[in-house]
């Protein structure tokens, strides 16, 4: 998986992507060569809740020259430009352009990501050490972009299970030319959704490739009968550094996500951290507002802000590996196999031990050792009075999920527990 | 503050005070030169609960006499007598005069505090070292005291807010000259009051100055009816030694009271104590008897029977200082404060986060910085679905009360958020 | 006490003990010269839920004999056969009468305990070096046992007390020449019955001497509509090394039996250990099925398994001592004490305090030293508003149940509490 990975990240690259526009079609568009995408298109002009979808915003061009000489080139990085700036064609002095630069003083070779998305303005973004070469003079100063009436685009896709009951996984393509925040997070989403494809399903899955923000307020604004499908969600972002695998909370620390999520990265055996929920990052903030209070986390790596590369042209392709983004697949992959499994059983012969032997399992002589499946066994029918489902059982017992998970299997086949519906 | 606290407390000292009497009356009478206190008189044989008010007592003069020379002289210090002493004018010896003589030998410098409401009796308390020096011989011994049918002395001061819910401080007037235990506490309610008055009050406030014990549980028994608008109370005692901080929790650990001192407390980041309840001590043992159960805590410096001062005259003037009561005044103003803003509100924009640029907030561009006003604003727009109220989320987000109290205000003022009674 | 513990355990050590059979009775038939048991006989093919009462067994004699001499020897040890073993009179190889033997090659010198219950077989076990010396030849083989309709047998003592509330003590007696598992757990019930029948009793105890597992399983089918009553249980095993006090909760952590017996080996000063419930070990997993759900700890020194000697010929009489035993039965009589006297009570005077001196209480001084009992009567008067037993009130007190208890019965004494019903 780690080539098709890194193929599909080094293809989305170089992308200029933004709250609308064709770089976020044509970023679509890739992923559905992997996926059965269905890409929406939201009209200027859409009102969602207290939002209203703005002008798109195309870019061809944009330098500044001096001495007929290119000093800033969009060509080189989408970076340079700030997000939404509005066209500019024009001839002045160093002091009047730097009133539009955007530098970073303390990470002297970073252009900074900068956007505009409701003030109309321009800008340029560049290196620190870049700015301080620039000499006085004239600067011819050009920006070819459009801000017209068009549309936002997303794309989402759907994977129908057996139960109506979703887990959403959430993420964001607005970001330019950046890989941990958030191309990792597109491609690891891509490459979760190929895997459940092939799956039979008990639930069904739901993924959204949105612009961060108002992208995830428009679907909401347009799905809000049936939001109260979705039992669990994550945000899939910062998923292809180095560092820690991080977990940070759903708003409602109870969340069942939660349970999962911690008992998965327990049992994978992952060094991890958990973070509380706070009400800043990205789209849990909409889903966890408190009209909606869904349950969604996010299954990082290194958070956002707490990687000193964020939001700069630093965070590039060297700074994430495929390696780590399928490491974090991997991770997701444990969720779902919980959230799969997670039933409720009940114990057919809730008065005492039933005697195994009569039941197809091996009888246990009186002896001294004992195969932790009997420990398993002998979680699941003490506890499965109705009340506990696998996960808690798990949790009580200390025993890994899958290895409850497989015990009860083998109870259920013998007809000694039933699922019952909660 | 410091130099009228440290006229009061000196004004007050000498004033010989007990359960009853004419020096409670004179205490009374110099704390309604500050505050408007309304002085109230129940009769002796005024029953409350198991309880009965007394008779009077009052004390013009006492002495024990040795060969025609005063060696314990109620002139000196008005610990000397035994509170409640019968009178007594007759000549024995030192053996008889002995069974009267009360000492702390392990603190040989010190003049005990006691006393005898309910039996009646007399005494003198000295100090060891002195009563160590008294020769064999005759003694003149003299108490020139009166117990009769008068009346039980107390003072209240309510001020009205714009809620009946009431905020109670109750302080002991009854201990004679001790400084710690409880001048303090008194001097400290007076000028809390005074401040609270010039408010402008949510809350109403209800100052007690009370003997202790009966006083309270007087006053108990002539308000049953409407004790039940008390929701806050703090027992003010030992507030002027140098020692820690110290909260005494209410019984019922759930209290808000709780809740409230504790994260004033965490928020001044003066170090402190936090004791667990124990039904001994002062008032606070009447007000969350069983049968009224009220949420009163005791906000102190080292507490009652934690310092070896205690009951005692080394419970002096140097034992406190004005600038001990004076920082405790503020440890109370900062309780006043946060059960003053302590309201819930329901986000008028539940469903996803509104856009806070149309609101008459500033615009985030899409930067790194972010102002920490922000962090508070979307706390509260998060949390507030109905059930958390401002100190619920100043809790869960760790921040300072006082910064969520102000992101409330502008989120209240531009509409965004709204007090819902609860 | 101790010397008749010794006595006991000396005189049912040799005796040949199984599932079924005449030990069983024999065993039942000497501790019914200590207290008054009632002795039942179940018949084979009686069927207890999933589960039949098998064949009963017995055995009179047994060897294995080469070259004329006796190498093995069930007169030495009743663990040398396997229990439930078939009978075989043959001569044969000694390759195929390894198949026939067990040994433990980790505990060389010791000889393993094996039973065979469910599946007709038969074996010898041996200790590892006793095997390793066994030469190439012929081996005469001779176990003169007898598998045949018969019934199981167990003993019951019930102790009528003022209430229908039940304490079950349940023990298993199936275990042959092992001291610490479990003739240290029959001896236990059996003194401490002995001093139950002494006392005046407030809830009434039941006693079980049963064969592990079936024998539960056996008792709970023919006592359904009754085992309700049961409110408390401990499982007596493992009573007698010198390992440190444990006891294994019940299953359900909050079920009160675990708050008592925590609470009294805290208050007994005895350092101890606490193991969670896991539903592996002795008869607790059929009391504490999810189709009863019986409050049922296990009150021990090392637990099974946790001791090397465990099921092997190793636990003997010098792995235990009376001393032990006799402390075992203090631990479980400090238990009872907490049980017997555990009421909730109601503050007859539940506004303020009441005037103690009133009340035939002593007058307390307004002095500097307290009694403790003071303290006792304080929190019992403050927690008594009907939601706190004695048992809460001396956890949140952190004094020692029986401080509160005997404060409590002067207070109830005088009037002042009163008990109510739950």
């Amino acid at each position: 998986m780690e080539a098709e990975i890194l193929q599909l990240l080094t293809r989305l690259y170089p992308i200029c992507r933004s709250l609308t526009g064709d770089g976020n079609r044509e970023t679509l568009e890739i992923i559905r060569e992997h996926i059965p995408l269905d890409i929406k298109e939201v009209p200027t002009g859409t009102k969602a809740f207290d939002w209203e979808v703005p002008k798109e915003w195309n870019i061809r061009d944009a330098w500044v020259k001096h001495a007929g000489k290119k000093v800033i080139d969009f060509g080189n990085s989408n970076l340079h430009v700030m997000g939404y700036s509005t066209p500019v064609n024009e001839v002045m002095s160093l002091e009047k352009l730097k009133k539009h630069l955007y530098t970073l003083p303390d990470k002297p070779t970073a252009i900074p990501y900068r956007t505009s998305y409701y003030k109309e303005q321009w800008g340029f973004c560049v290196s620190h050490e870049e700015c301080e070469k620039l000499e006085d003079g004239e600067y011819e100063v050009f920006i070819d972009s459009e801000l017209k009436d068009g549309s936002l685009t997303y794309g989402e896709l759907y994977l129908e299970g057996k139960t109506k009951d979703e887990f959403l996984v959430s993420t964001y393509i607005c970001h330019p030319s950046m890989c941990n925040d958030n191309l990792s997070g597109v491609v690891l989403s891509t490459f979760l959704a190929k895997e459940l494809i092939k799956r039979d399903r008990y639930m069904s899955y739901r993924f959204l490739f949105v612009p961060e923000t108002l992208g995830s307020i428009v679907w909401l604004s347009r799905n809000e009968d049936t939001v109260y499908n979705i039992k669990y969600g994550l945000i899939a972002t910062c998923t292809g550094d180095d560092g820690c695998v991080t977990y940070k909370m759903a708003k409602n620390e109870d969340a069942l996500i939660n349970e999962i999520v911690v008992k998965s990265l327990q049992d994978s055996g992952v060094p991890h951290v958990l973070q509380d929920f706070y009400p800043w990052g990205s789209d849990d903030r909409q889903y966890s507002s408190p009209g909606f209070d869904m349950p969604v986390g996010s299954l990082m790596r290194t958070p956002y802000r707490h990687f000193s590369e964020y939001h700069t042209s630093l965070d590039d392709l060297n700074f994430v590996s495929a390696d780590n983004i399928s490491d974090s697949v991997d991770r997701y992959i444990d969720v779902v196999n919980i959230v799969e499994s997670n039933k409720t059983y009940i114990n057919k012969n809730p008065k005492c031990e039933p005697l195994l032997g009569k039941h197809g399992f091996y009888n246990i002589a009186g002896g001294q050792k004992k195969p932790e499946v009997l420990d398993a066994i002998r979680w699941i029918l003490s506890l499965s009075g109705g009340d506990n489902s696998l996960l808690d059982i798990s949790k009580r017992s200390g025993m890994e999920f899958y290895k409850i998970a497989q015990a009860a299997k083998a109870l259920r086949e013998c007809g000694l527990i039933e699922e019952i519906q909660q």
